[in-house]
């Protein structure tokens, strides 16, 4: 459905019926978005604040009352204030007895807290059913409406009723409610939006290493060398020759760096004699990063085949092929065909083409839909496994478990 | 699991369980597969029908009784007539009181009705529980149970419990249920299978007007121009080389029509000095589109970089290439090599090729599956945003809200 | 979330809340991994054994008993014993009834035993709530909670209170829970870790037939014959030029194949006069995988673009190009352009990229997540559909069923 549900406003809204009424604590650019999107919904809404009449640039056709007046016209209360004020709740907690209370609080900063910002507020008030919600979509996506803003809204709630009512306002703001269990979950939920592709890291500063390493190194070898030596100017290289040069060995030694913690993993285990003790951090995160090292070794690959394909468009190589066959003509000699050159130089290219191929294969296997359709022997087939890694059917630990520990 | 219920019959066939009697009332096509794959899944099937002793060609199995008498022998109901004759289902409302109704119709245009067919069925027999169920799925796939078609009913109804059951009859079919929410949602899913590419039309309009002014442009330019003036025939000028003068100009124009509505809007925010008034329609109409115009963009790009590797391979330049080579050597004088060139061409291909790189790259992340992995603060790193939608954050426009409004 | 619950552990192991105690029977590899993990989400564990004092390499935390004293423990009791010592179980009848029995179990062979392993379970113990789940896992995935491991759990159980909480143990793990419906599931749910791509083995063995049959037939007439004619040696053509010629053959003759069982269903149909009746069991199985034949074909297709793409990057072709231009130089010949020539080398590169991108919008939107965007109308308009196909909507079938079969 998600397609039909890109426009601003769901179909829901051509209804006449009136929704139910939810009240919205604190009138912050979060809470009047909501508020607004939820006014489109057909919801009714009542703003609670602490001066009711200093309130402005509310949407139109919501109520503004204080908060004790606002709470007692809803069951469901969406918190749109900061951690750092919840404790004017306290004085509430009669009247917020029993009812859902929506947290949709972020931080700063990754772990700010050492619970997280829902449970805190459970702990602050026993007899509110907390649901924490939202707090993952951006004002803009709600007003905008936007399909390019992950519609995606984490729900989690130790109430399964309270969370199921949540969900179903979700659903019909025009969003994709997911279940993410009871309020353990709030931390990792709040931690969400503030990452910024965490595994990447990794990846992403080792290949800068390794380019930055090889550039300079392709730099002195083909441009300066020649100059200082034979004052020829070959600065053009650095466009696509020397470029070229660095994209496939990245690209190899990032798919070595793929391999290698899982041989590594294997060789401790053996060492220590166990399976069943954690890895060293440094290889723990080595491994979890894997998927995104191949594909950054992929994206290498992908541009070593557009630089390569390229090679017969260029000017230099153009020019030197005519001045080649120039000088060759008017010398009225020319070189015999060497097959064993062909060959060589056939192969070197078929070799390249069937490894691109595979690796694009494996990349393709790696995006998330293709790879929830795979079952764990198929991706063990495809995807790359040190032996190790086999799982429930290695024999070959199992053997050795045998070996190592039933002694002890 | 969608892989191994591929089947036409799924697995749970070869149970000896009977599971429970359906009523379907209606013996056309769709009632008539649906009964089909039903009587596969092991269910009873009982039809309704007005002339029970006329009624032919349906499936080995089902009974055919008259439309009280069916309604009498199950808790679910499945409703295969059309809205207009929904009108008999009057006379059955004690019978049908506490059954759970499922709506199955289609309408032929886009909010043919004021209200969605259920919420009229709904209104109709407010004693049955109404859920809608089953439209977007073809009679074809239900009878060959092909993997090619969509496999997600939609399902949405007021009442929890009748839409839980029939969410498990979904599930024993060999398909997957997603819960909609209430009947609001019935309009939205009883439009879903009219639409065609509605997001799509802009894009495709434009590209195509595009297209075809470019073409008209080059054509003139290049084949009628040097017929007219020295009566040399280009014209197969028309098969690569116009095409590829035109892709780039059209992936261009596209990329920056992406670009373009997210500042108009951001202008016009600035002006009306709020966030909080919805944009024009044409404008939101723009906005809703960019994904697609971005695709329609990558599309052209990804023709140009095809039409362009293939240009040494083509016969016109191989043999541009060998006479002008023949030519100086045969006048025995040789251009040199011009390093300006050299750097000028080479890096020209090479720019090429990293914004198609990069273009690719924004391909990838809008794939449904990878845009969901990803949240809010990784997507605007990796698409395209103006300042003006940073949302929750944007400090830009709440500092002008606070110059612009607050004396309001 | 998947992204963030991507650590070993999750963050949930920070929360000092005990969660529940869960029994575990058996202390085999795959219970020892999921104590294992358990333990680190701070369920306790009791594991019950038939020889409680003998058990060794458990993990630490969790305590060894006997089977009695541990399902006491517990309302949750995970079987991790294969189904062959299932009967064990009666004498605990007692003290298993009103309890949650999750099966995990896997078999070696795709539908070893005539009913599943949890419905066998649920036959032995009519008392418990068994509850199938867990068995798609693999432990070494457990273990290293590592992200390239598939993280879907499939649940299924009769009882749908017993089947949450399994689910809310699932989701605590870091794993996400797919509701299957009732047992009657659990049969594919266990076929499903044994499957190795069912659907790609006919496409599979086709291409290898149709490769090595034009490999052979490329062999002797590119080599073989220009050896024993001339004694020419041409054995460098093996590596690209054959190949070459062989991609686009297996690619257009897979195409072929994909579109020809709906030609031959239809053709059936009419000739049945019917679509209610199944369809040949060979003629099923290659509709079945149409989309994995289109699949391979456009890996053909691919494999071809980039072997004709690095065409004037070879050696062969260069050496031949200069040759020839020597050879014209010396002669002071040149052959004159020949506009036809241009106009079908250029047509022919032409309509090979159109259909090429052609090609990869199909492959795209048989990608999962682009096809559950698609409703039915659109999927059709993308994707091949013979004429007999179209459903629903198939006014050609409804005339044919009219005139062959109303007499009836």
């Amino acid at each position: 459905m998600e397609k039909t549900s890109t426009g601003a406003f769901p179909s829901t809204m051509n209804s006449s019926e009136k929704q139910e009424t939810v009240c919205i604590f604190g009138t912050g650019d979060f809470g009047r978005s909501l508020a607004l999107r939820m006014l489109q919904c057909d919801y009714s809404i009542v703003f609670g604040s602490r001066n009711p009449q200093k309130s402005s640039l509310l949407p139109n056709g919501a109520a503004v009352l204080s908060y004790l007046e606002a709470a007692q016209k809803s069951d469901i209360i969406i918190l749109a204030v900061h951690r750092e004020h919840y404790d004017f709740l306290k004085e509430l907690t009669e009247v917020l007895k029993g009812k859902i209370l929506v947290d949709i609080s972020n931080n700063l900063k990754i772990d700010q807290y050492l619970e997280s910002n829902a449970e805190y507020l459970a702990q602050l008030l026993p007899g509110a059913h907390v649901v924490k919600a939202f707090n993952t979509i951006s004002a803009w996506a709600l007003q905008s409406g936007a399909l390019d803003a992950n519609r995606q809204v984490f729900v989690c709630g130790n109430d399964s009723k309270a969370k199921q009512r949540v969900m179903d306002v979700v659903r019909t703001l025009g969003l994709t409610p997911l279940d993410q269990g009871s309020l353990l979950a709030a931390k990792e939920i709040e931690n969400y939006p503030l990452q910024l592709f965490p595994m990447w890291k990794l990846p992403f500063y080792l290949s800068a290493i390794l380019c930055v390493f090889f550039f300079c190194y392709c730099v002195i070898r083909d441009v300066l060398y020649p100059y200082a030596n034979g004052n020829q100017d070959s600065t053009f290289r650095l466009a696509i020759s020397i470029p070229n040069r660095i994209f496939p060995i990245a690209a190899l030694t990032l798919l070595a760096l793929v391999y290698l913690p899982g041989v590594i993993a294997a060789i401790l285990q053996l060492y220590r004699g166990t399976k069943y003790r954690r890895f060293p951090d440094w290889l723990d995160q080595w491994m979890l990063c894997r998927k995104q090292l191949g594909l950054v070794a992929l994206g290498f690959a992908f541009l070593h085949v557009l630089y390569t394909l390229v090679i017969p468009i260029r000017y230099y190589v153009r020019w030197t092929l005519k001045n080649r066959t120039i000088t060759q003509a008017l010398a009225k000699t020319d070189d015999p065909f060497s097959t064993t050159t062909a060959w060589l130089n056939d192969s070197y290219i078929a070799l390249g083409i069937l490894g691109f191929f595979l690796f694009v294969l494996l990349g393709i296997t790696s995006l998330p839909s293709v790879s929830n359709m795979v079952n764990w022997r198929e991706f063990r087939f495809v995807q790359p496994t040190p032996w190790c890694t086999a799982g429930r059917n290695s024999s070959v630990l199992r053997v050795l478990d045998g070996i190592f520990l039933l002694p002890t």
